[in-house]
């Protein structure tokens, strides 16, 4: 018998502007939502039934309805206040999830002074979180970094992995270690200064990524996700996931110099892949 | 207390072009490889011990290495032939899975006859595969589609769905019904000719979307997994993910002209998202 | 003194999709329009004076109202039509262009029979188009092909070129020959049959391509161009655009392997690149 | 008769990451070069014949090599070292033009310190050059900006613009500006101090972008490009393109509502699109 198993609906990329106007300063955020629902949907999906359907057209108009009313000041607050509207007004869902990211602007600079109504678009980092909540019982908050991008040119070295057929890769004690970090972590409660955590987090990734003595990618994704759980009490687990941006040592003997770890060639493809979840236990 | 859990690695983006060419037609193939990885790595990470680790330049070497030497017509095949040799020559692994994409190349036709060794890119439909295997127990074989780019301009509507507050989508008998489809099945069973079983799924999931009267996406993507499962009774379950490619009706009446659903402006964002999984039950 | 010199503007991105449902088989085209106007513009720069400028958004609606319309079969027939209209109706711009892009939309076949209502999109290729219309003259229509992606595995070589100091690349006489062609031919006079003659121009290329004993990749393009010229008298001038899809051969040997070119990596970056124009002359 | 007429080739996205670390604070550098060559290369695309032609693999081999050795601190200096070490050492070409652009990345800072050894990659904004050399004569030397991201929340508005049968766009004193903005100055003269004057130039772009009472993206565009040349007299002209990153305006009185211009959706197409160059003349 054919039937109907996990499902789940919802609208993604709406993106949204907000500016705060009605201050010397003015304050610009850009937020892009997905929203998903899970509930009581076999009816749609087996005969086309669409009375217990909310269209996700009015997800959108809900996203920008509640934008210029909130004073949520984090993409986590914002996602606290989504789910908890959509849980509310939709008797026949099971769970909301809304997943935002935040790609920051600041203020153009002029003379040392910052421009009060003129912003430019910040790198490539972009911040996100995920806010899941059940009909019934405390909302998950997830808060994390994407495309995070850095780069180590000492203490990092490869060494003392297995030799098999097919091993070329020489073992080396000095090498560049690359990376674009991704990171998810879970609060064991909700109702945190987000903003504060976020801060702290990164921080602890980026101090422990600069700092350590890498023996491999494994090595210090751990040191990382370690350094965040003892820094921040609030977090359950941490969710790390660092695919190498390698860059090979190009060999110049063949035009009569010598290259002393100074001139790589970055690649895209293929490349390394570690993810791991590192989590407080009692 | 601070533990490592759940933890993957591997080797993402291992492209690999394989060309026959002893024989008047040569075959040209080009497949996009990933290898992750489970076992017993608390060591690496939490110490910094390389001693287990299987480095992942020589899981790229290995994807080369077979590539040369196997017979696999399929990427379900060569991902069996692959999985099954990294179990196999590791003891310290715990699973390894293989998930390969497929781009189809065609041979270019000149006078209707196809050249012997000259060949064109197929579009932007890509075949997927994901085998994963236990160091004991049968591999888990999947495959998939993905980026199916299809619409119907007749035969769908969406009706009946809940007016709150924040809905202004109106109701529509005739509205076009675009997505870009991502299917995924599993075999109850590996040992299927595979490349048949990938022709009659796409066949049925384009045949019932071609002809189905469509209340919503909801209705439709059920009725194209319930289509697919009845066709190829060797699968044991297909997840759909069905993306709305809206396109929406311009408003010609500012310039004195009716639109009777002729001219649509395409949107890329935002978008509604369906996903669901059909399965079969005893 | 600080001047204005060149300057244009004008609106990008334009998608018109357009059905032509009063038949029992429809039709499907996705269109991607871009205008450029020049003109009288100066005071607009220097003082903000806007009371020549026709707004890009009133640009766009000109291409949804024009699409409605039009009996236009070709994007080269379609921009003719819309720099005609531009020109005609807006006294202060000096020269309108139309470049507009065709992504080709088959019907779905189900049992051999092609779905009246039901497309599927095709593969990367786009077909491409521009007309270039000054006030006074005859307008230039350009037609072109972008990514058209093919390769050769027979019949190409790369031998006698130069050895200096920074090569190290062998000379070969069997190597994989694969790229993505950009091409753009001008026709000589309006008034073709634009859709015979981009087929033609298409079928001359890879027909070329597909033939020849390439001895370089210039030397592949400029029989390509030669053969486009030669079949479709109409052309004035072609250029080609031809980047390496470099297919790098894996080094087996060290497996235990040999490899008669049948196991390559294809690369992305960096890649060698040949643009030339192919030209008509009296 | 069919003839060659222009052409060019050469190596593109050749990066390369150079890495000074005999020093206490290392320094990292990544950059993409582009070469392309014109020369005597009639018979190479005529009659396969490669013996003028160096191959762009050996260009690559020249990349890395000169960067082994080069004291160049910009991206200028090195293109003009590159395109001299290119004329010089292969008589039969006439030019040489070299591209680069720069991603910059910036130490990490830990508790208030720059990491002597870890870094993180710059946003999307990247520094460009081109140096094209000619055999004879002085090199033109040209520095730009892509992907400035910027937008404006007050002292910007479009009104007075032609209103013709297709306008439906409302006047408004009041709207976001937001743009792409992509630069291109081209120097009067070589060895200038480059990384200063680009600092110069991109201060007065953000500056006047940031005070200017804009009523055009037109206007404001020129203001810009006059303020760069004012402040740097080395530069002969400049060219800026800047497409509108359109933000709309959400209507919320369907919700019961105001918008006071607070809530925005930011779209990617269609898009409004200026350039100019604006010229310093005697």
């Amino acid at each position: 018998m054919i039937k109907l198993a996990e499902n789940r609906y919802g609208k993604c990329r709406v993106r949204v502007v907000r500016i705060k106007r009605d201050r010397p300063v003015h304050e610009f955020t850009e937020w892009t939502v997905e929203v998903l629902l899970t509930g009581k949907f076999t009816e749609c999906f087996e005969s086309g039934d669409n009375s217990l359907i909310m269209a996700t057209d009015s997800m959108k108009n809900t996203v920008y309805s509640l934008a210029r009313d909130t004073g949520a000041g984090t993409i986590e607050d914002f996602g606290l206040e989504l789910t908890d509207h959509l849980v509310k007004t939709n008797p026949q869902i099971d769970s909301a999830s809304a997943s935002i990211k935040n790609v920051p602007w600041g203020h153009i600079t002029v003379d040392n002074i910052a421009a009060p109504s003129a912003f430019i678009k910040g790198g490539g980092e972009v911040e996100t979180s995920e806010v899941t909540r059940q009909r019934d019982g405390a909302p998950t908050v997830t808060s994390g970094i994407e495309n995070l991008v850095i780069i180590k040119t000492a203490n990092s070295g490869f060494e003392g992995f297995i030799r098999d057929a097919h091993t070329t890769l020489p073992e080396t004690a000095d090498r560049l270690f690359g990376t674009a970090v991704r990171a998810r972590w879970i609060y064991a409660a909700g109702g945190l200064p987000f903003a504060e955590a976020r801060c702290t987090v990164r921080n602890a990734l980026l101090k422990k990524f600069a700092e350590h003595e890498s023996r491999s990618v494994q090595h210090t994704l751990y040191a990382m996700g370690k350094a965040a759980l003892e820094d921040v009490p609030e977090i359950k687990e941490i969710e790390l996931t660092m695919p190498n941006k390698h860059c090979i040592l190009v060999d110049l003997t063949k035009f009569g110099k010598t290259n002393p770890n100074e001139i790589f060639v970055p690649i895209e493809e293929p490349y390394g892949y570690i993810e791991a979840t590192i989590r407080r236990e009692d």
